[in-house]
């Protein structure tokens, strides 16, 4: 079985009109196919609501014990369920989980140093028969990226982690392709050019495209995480836009 | 193999050293148990957090699409993600689970009648299968009473029907027995005496009690609608509070 590994940003369950036509497109690539997904700027909107303060850091929010709260209502509660429901009446059988659920994501909470970040969790282990046996039943699960330490304290994790760890970890049994959906049709040769994508990069064409220094700097730090997974044994990364989920550029070594 | 459903009040969760003396206590019953959860005030504080106007008839809650999303957030994520790392921290297997993953429970939109209760499901059909699939591999289900309907809308459902429903739903392959943890040790022959529990009581006793008009009125709908559980096919069901999982009162045909 060849599994693909679907990262969406949690932005696209914000509008119902956006969520249905994704899920739709979706069940296409049932089964045999993992979502993962963030909470997008529920969240925060959720957060200013209760009247919480936002606290910030190089861009990146403190997570404080009531905005893991807000994460953990939002991610494995509102935007969870939302997808979970527009898959089963599109008949595709989904299961929403985030990493506690059976232990499928466990992590630890990331060390203060310079800057404590709060409840956030870096990945540890991916269970991986877990996710075999919903697969293998022809369950499609749908990932939030609310994870547990071995100790049962809650954390928020980055959901492109979280998607590349499950990717890695279905790698050991199954061929494997990770998708990351982000606002781009691909990588693309000129940036302000969305007809320009470059359908495919190996090792040797990211090299020779790095050396040429035409690879947006925005692009950078996505295509090094992608070929770091793809060294750790997943088959290929795809980067395009959630209209075109078989397009975009595929990586691979 | 001999399952218990056992339904705990949500407000369980909201005080973490109650919630970790309760998750401690239910891993005794694990492999072979399946726990249904409200939410307990927990949806009503964040409603009010959120200035949303709360609606309520005779005493219950008129569920619009705001009170439904904040029903989703809180039973479907906090609290059921809480129980579950509880439950994980502890060793055994929990997946959290609600009505709408895997097509668990599908329910349909309470029609309006004289009121309209808004987005309030009742339970259809219950998928065996799937609940059997986890207990088999020894994974110990946490189902939030957020529902779905074949339609795909997500709906709030009464928690006591959904350990119902599942518990009569599983009594097709499994022993079973159902357990409703309440704020009392057990059905009382005098309601000021906590020591005056009733170890047993089947059909003919129950007849007999309510000939004699000993019970309190408060729990005469608890025990009808035990012995329609029972009725249906579940083996029994206990009343008890969360302190005494193996004690209280049992009721059988």
């Amino acid at each position: 079985m060849q599994v693909k590994i679907i990262k969406i940003g949690g932005k696209l369950v914000e509008d119902d009109a956006v969520l249905n036509a994704l899920t739709e497109r979706l069940t296409a690539f049932h089964p045999g196919c993992v979502l993962v997904h963030g909470g997008g700027s529920m969240a925060g909107r959720l957060s200013t609501a209760l009247g919480l303060e936002i606290r910030m850091h190089q861009g990146r929010r403190i997570t404080d014990s009531s905005t893991l709260e807000v994460a953990v209502m939002v991610y494995a509660g509102l935007a969870n369920k939302k997808i979970v429901a527009g898959l089963q009446a599109r008949g595709a059988d989904a299961c929403g989980l985030s990493g506690c659920d059976m232990g499928l994501v466990v992590s630890h909470k990331r060390e203060a140093g310079e800057i404590d970040w709060g409840f956030v969790g870096d990945v540890d282990t991916v269970r991986t028969e877990a996710l075999a046996l919903l697969l293998e039943n022809r369950i499609l699960p749908v990932i939030s990226p609310i994870t547990c330490s071995k100790e049962g304290q809650l954390l928020n994790t980055n959901a492109d982690s979280v998607a590349g760890a499950v990717a890695i970890a279905l790698s050991s049994l199954y061929e494997t392709e990770l998708t990351f959906c982000f606002d781009k049709p691909g990588v693309l040769l000129d940036v302000n050019d969305e007809q320009s994508i470059i359908p495919r990069i190996d090792k040797h064409d990211y090299r020779e495209l790095l050396a040429r220094g035409v690879l947006h700097s925005g692009m950078l730090p996505k295509l090094e995480n992608a070929f770091k997974t793809l060294e750790a044994g997943v088959g290929s990364v795809r980067l395009t836009n959630p209209e075109n989920l078989n397009g975009g550029t595929v990586l691979s070594l």
